[in-house]
């Protein structure tokens, strides 16, 4: 009973779109009437505009939740319309597509990608004279298409020099200080670092109850709590949120006011 | 011809989410995991935070619409990360899966339930370390174990003392009066009632058509109107709403700031 | 394998419900109940309260995307609850629900009507007291019949005095202008011209290459760009967007602004 035996292909769509315009529905159209069976999900269309590392960022968070085979069509992409290029990855569990920005780097930290390709087979792209709806003209019709069992390796030719995530992993130093990024404010203004839950018990090592001492804005965070409910008083605290991201918040408050920090802010987790 | 054949399962979601976060769509990469067949249909991800009220308002609106079978998902949980409970609940058509936090109270008002269960079989929620995602990691698996037809007395313990709604049913007095409350303002400063309208019509037994005559704040609202476009004048005016609720409205007004009224507010419906 | 085998029918829902409340849910719940292998799409449901062009134009934006077949359902309605009529059209290729208040216009000028019927037959409506939620008790299940093969002459009667678009036509001038108006302003401050990219080379004839010359607001616009990047500088450019339409925009402003325009103000493309 509990061993599914009928599974439709499932895309997954991440933009900066809107719900407002007809962008999303035209995408949506267009994998319908090339791949009938296949299962849209909306991951969010409510990105920030051209926000590659919330695009990202959001991605990480949602695909490892999907079933195997799933694709995951990623469009963030301030370079539409120029000569960027559009990519399809392949991991061990899943498919991705989007523009060639680094958008995929914090996917591609949880799940190395096995082959990248650069889509260059133009018969499989919508004609069109768009010049400038690549989301719906090329990756919606590759999604499709690959949603209905072409092979990747029809779609284009693999490449390595795909650009990296525009922020760096997380960097331990000689003096052992770990060196951490931030990826972004969320609406609440809690803060996303670049540290995974399971990374920073490999960091760790054998001692993952030890006390945590994050630097910051001049400021050292030391409370490491499960939930927002463990969390007291006024002072920035961290945890691990759903996503396995490390997270800075304040209960009632934003931390990224207090903290005075934005994407990109350095922090460092002390030894 | 009109008879349906097939049916998949249908889930629908109600949360306090939004939809720019990875939740909504992580909740439903697990339930396709498990339940590929099921139909996801969102009822509203835009409950105000915490809304406990606002959540079961919206979901008793909508859940008689679905065809019977339908399992509805409603994650607007204030105490997540602490010991309350999670619930399932069959009434005659519907099963729910909610917090124990008299969310579903006004469903109940419309169907009661004919059990209630305690979610406690571990065994069935999605292993993990997230203390603060229950939705994802306990109600999405149960939600699609069911929707694969696992039989609802394996997930828990049966319940009696689960807790009401926070608001008080439409309570008549002694002396002929009706109590009622404000459910909540919508966002057109629309205000609900939890009168609904049959129930108007049983309290008004053989005379349904009689003087309307509504006490709320000091001031008596007297016209019952069928349609938005049936009132006119600055003056407020009541009309029972597409969800069947009895509501209180100003044309190109808010009531809620004209009657200095809120969640929670008292009114009578006079004899 | 690239020949889709199996297809189920697909309705796609634009609205100015919003997506806080229970309606767009009751709405499929509705159609779920009676056509349960329908694939629902939303387009939008944040189309401005009462905003008849701004739903037509998203809707002809998207559903030459879709596949042939498609029923589109259009509840942008002013006057729900009055006696204006529910229509039913069919065009070549899709199938149109909307209130008779011009919404379609759009549709109809890329898709011209083969017959658009009146929805008469009250026995396909859903029985209930509602007078305000047509969408729901009205358009819904007939989409749903229609989905599952209920031919379209049984919901209605004939009409051909159904109300044309609010915007006239692109309006060739004894002069050699071709009068235009805007359709909208988007949520960036883009103006939409009632003008497409088809109709442009058409009426160029054989020098859809020559100079581009535009007059709105006492200023000629005179530059066409392919793409946003292709612009520069803090003129305002034209260029057909992704729908296809004549659009006004300038780099990082709001063209709308700037040229002080709104929905309905005149343009003409000069000779």
């Amino acid at each position: 009973m509990d061993r599914p035996t009928a599974r439709d292909p499932i895309i997954t769509l991440t933009t900066d779109f809107g719900l407002q315009d007809a962008y999303v529905a035209s995408m949506k159209g267009v994998i319908l009437g090339l791949a009938p069976d296949a299962r849209i999900v909306d991951i969010s269309h409510e990105i920030q505009p051209q926000g590659i590392l919330e695009g990202g960022y959001v991605l990480s968070c949602a695909f490892r939740h999907f079933p195997a085979g799933t694709i995951h069509l990623l469009a963030v992409d301030p370079g539409v319309g120029t000569s960027r290029r559009l990519l399809l990855a392949r991991t061990e569990n899943h498919y991705f597509l989007a523009p060639d920005n680094g958008a995929l780097g914090l996917v591609f930290a949880l799940e190395p990608p096995r082959v990248v390709l650069h889509l260059t087979s133009a018969h499989y792209f919508n004609p069109g004279p768009s010049a400038t709806f690549h989301g719906r003209d090329i990756l919606a019709p590759v999604a499709a298409r690959l949603a209905r069992g072409t092979a990747p390796a029809h779609f284009g030719v693999p490449v390595t020099d795909y650009l990296p995530s525009p922020l760096a992993a997380p960097a331990p130093q000689p003096d052992g200080r770990i060196l951490l990024h931030v990826i972004m404010a969320d609406r609440f203004g809690n803060l996303i670092l670049n540290l995974r839950e399971e990374e920073y018990h490999r960091l760790r090592g054998g001692a993952p109850q030890g006390p945590f001492s994050l630097e910051i804005s001049g400021r050292v965070i030391s409370r490491l709590v499960r939930t927002y409910d463990d969390a007291e008083g006024k002072e920035p605290f961290a945890l691990f949120n759903s996503g396995g991201y490390l997270e800075l918040a304040i209960r009632n408050g934003s931390a990224a006011s207090e903290l005075s920090c934005a994407a990109g802010a350095a922090a460092a987790l002390l030894p």
